[in-house]
């Protein structure tokens, strides 16, 4: 008899953006002649670099041609790719890393997912709150954890509370943590940890034996000069840092699918009997056992964006996408709203004058814009809403103005 | 202190290939001036068919320009190719399945070895020996199986011999077993299920309440009309199998990665408590949970092969191939050995007639063709030895003279 893995019985619905669009639609019955304007989806809307497209159509014919198809390639991903984001996100800036620590995937929520199978499942994980969920459901699935409490918090599991009161910045756990997920540029608070966080995370982590699950998917929209794009950047690291990157939102890869993992091989955990085991070996196991690598086409078209050409309108892309955050800050300011994040993020956190859910009612029907509340990334989230830079110009500039006229 | 997952340390090293590899190397520096024809890999040489190219072409310039540009897809895939392959490997055949029950992904491989996941650890697993290793590797990983003994099989797992002797059609445990592994056409062996085969392993399964975990990912290879290209086409089989397919071996997709695995609704586990539970709620859950979707540009390459002129180009290629397996199994023969496979399958399974790392050796040295040792796939496998018809045309003729010149 098949018994399932009971552990998924432990995780609600995907309530989030289900209820918001059970909302939308509910509105949009009401008031069929309004147009709504959504600033709450995470995922980008300008098209790939022009790099990209022509690296592409160069690999799409290779594939096409005996002397130059390719059948399987290697699981970690090519020499080209792993040297390319070596020299550029590593090397040049004076981190230590060799290609062969650089795991190329398919993107960082599958790294990010799969991450945990490598440990053992009686270690304490410990994340923000609110925080980006597939980090705590993939805990949930594993059984790392125990149930939902009515809190909204899972037993098991440390929460790190992150609010304007701490600065987004959590303090360290009071009990005894493992694995711990930090994500910087942060989603969904649009917030950095700056140098000085990381090194007392690092420096925490050394002394524990823990290990930091360090999520940079948003590093390129890193503004300011003193935050650390990587982790690698805080001395000691190495030895206890895994970290996540992505041509998702760097290069607008959300439909391409592409990113990277880094596991510097002096990270060690330990085996039953206390004997160190590198943790590069194990995810080296995993990574060839249960995927088959990331398609030659959307590799070559990953490399592109690391040429001059590339990373010139790489910029001009992420630029475009800070302007409409620049345009939200100052929008929701001048609507009277305080807002954080958008400076080294592309998403806005904003705290609301009212609970998360009847804020979203209030923008929907008196604003037509929506948005996401922010209780739906953890009980921390409550009285807070995410926007996010994604949008067009226009679109952005007329959610600003409909914000103004409702709150202003 | 961050424990590691203490299963991973159960997996012998990938032996296999590496061991193949060191010795090639060896003979090389031996006798530098000879030539090596290789017949041991299952990639595939020919490049993709050119509505595949054209159709990526496509969508490639839609990537780039504004009005078509497309970030996050469906995680379960594009519509246009869930139904296409609904419609050409389902529908068309009388198999009431719809577009819902397909779930696209980026291969086979990963799908084989991450379906464990959504199943208790304490279900009992059978596989083949010989076996396709991902099978057994993902669940050692997972905690499903005790330690390796020195017969080379884990504890707690169930093995079913596939020898000459039972037609490599294995016989039903005689052990309560919960997840079953069937492979057809089958890697290594290169044999086909039959009809009656996989009646008695339906009924099988639904007396035992226990899944059957069927890989086809070589379905296009079946050239005999009565042989299944799918389980489904066994009546009462959509209540206790998962079926996994794959574009790589079908259209040359082993470095563009597409694959689809498919869970009927109406396949149920147990929970804790006795109730049943849907398995395909509990796939949507992982796959949307730990997975963001294949490339667009993929699919459309993929879906290109369900056009008319898609299915003539496949075919080409697929012929080419067989007729690579022909002129193997027919040399072979000419050489005093016995071949089984080839007919259904791009895999010859040959009879040794000494141990198979011996006659690697023999193979090497005298005739300076690479094949695969069957005992690499599983200790049933001794005394057998893979070739692959996956080479060009000259290299597999040279070859099958070389072999003849050497045992004929």
């Amino acid at each position: 008899m098949a018994k399932i893995n009971e552990n998924y019985q432990k995780l609600p619905g995907s309530y989030l953006f289900s209820e918001i669009a059970r909302r939308v639609e509910a509105f949009q019955k009401e008031a069929p002649a309004e147009s709504i304007l959504r600033l709450g989806i995470g995922d980008v809307t300008r098209p790939l670099p022009r790099v990209c497209i022509e690296a592409m159509h160069r690999a799409v014919d290779e594939m096409g041609a005996q002397e130059s198809f390719r059948g399987y390639g290697p699981e970690q991903g090519y020499d080209f790719l792993r040297e390319a984001i070596l020299r550029h996100n590593y090397t040049s800036k004076g981190i230590g890393l060799t290609a062969e620590e650089i795991f190329v995937s398919d993107g960082s929520k599958s790294d990010c997912g799969n991450i945990q199978e490598i440990f053992s499942v009686d270690n304490r994980i410990a994340v923000a709150d609110p925080v980006y969920p597939v980090y705590l459901d993939t805990n949930v699935m594993a059984g790392r954890t125990g149930k939902l409490g009515i809190s909204g918090h899972f037993e098991g599991v440390t929460y790190l509370p992150c609010t304007a009161e701490n600065d987004f910045s959590p303090e360290l756990p009071k009990e005894r943590v493992d694995m711990i997920y930090l994500c910087s540029p942060n989603n969904p608070t649009g917030t950095v940890l700056s140098r000085e966080a990381l090194e007392k995370w690092v420096a925490y982590a050394r002394e524990q034996e823990a290990v930091i699950l360090f999520d940079a998917a948003y590093a390129a929209y890193i503004t300011e000069e003193d935050v650390p794009r990587s982790i690698y950047e805080i001395p000691g690291s190495e030895e206890v840092a895994i970290e996540f990157r992505s041509f998702s939102k760097t290069a607008g890869f959300t439909g391409t699918r592409c990113g990277y993992t880094v596991i510097p091989k002096a990270l060690k955990g330990r085996g039953a009997n206390g004997e160190k085991i590198a943790l590069h070996g194990l995810w080296n196991r995993r990574h060839t056992t249960k995927f088959n690598g990331t398609p030659y086409i959307v590799q070559r078209g990953a490399a592109a964006i690391y040429t001059e050409e590339g990373q010139r309108q790489v910029k001009e892309i992420i630029g475009y996408y800070m302007e409409n955050a620049r345009l939200i800050r100052e929008g929701l300011e001048k609507a009277g709203l305080k807002a954080y994040g958008g400076i080294n993020a592309p998403y806005i956190w904003l705290k609301t004058p009212m609970p998360s859910w009847d804020f979203f009612d209030k923008l929907l029907r008196e604003a037509r814009v929506v948005g996401t509340p922010g209780v739906g990334f953890g009980p921390c989230g409550e009285n807070y809403f995410r926007l996010t830079a994604f949008g067009g110009r226009e679109q952005t500039v007329e959610a600003m103005e409909r914000i103004q006229n409702c709150f202003g």
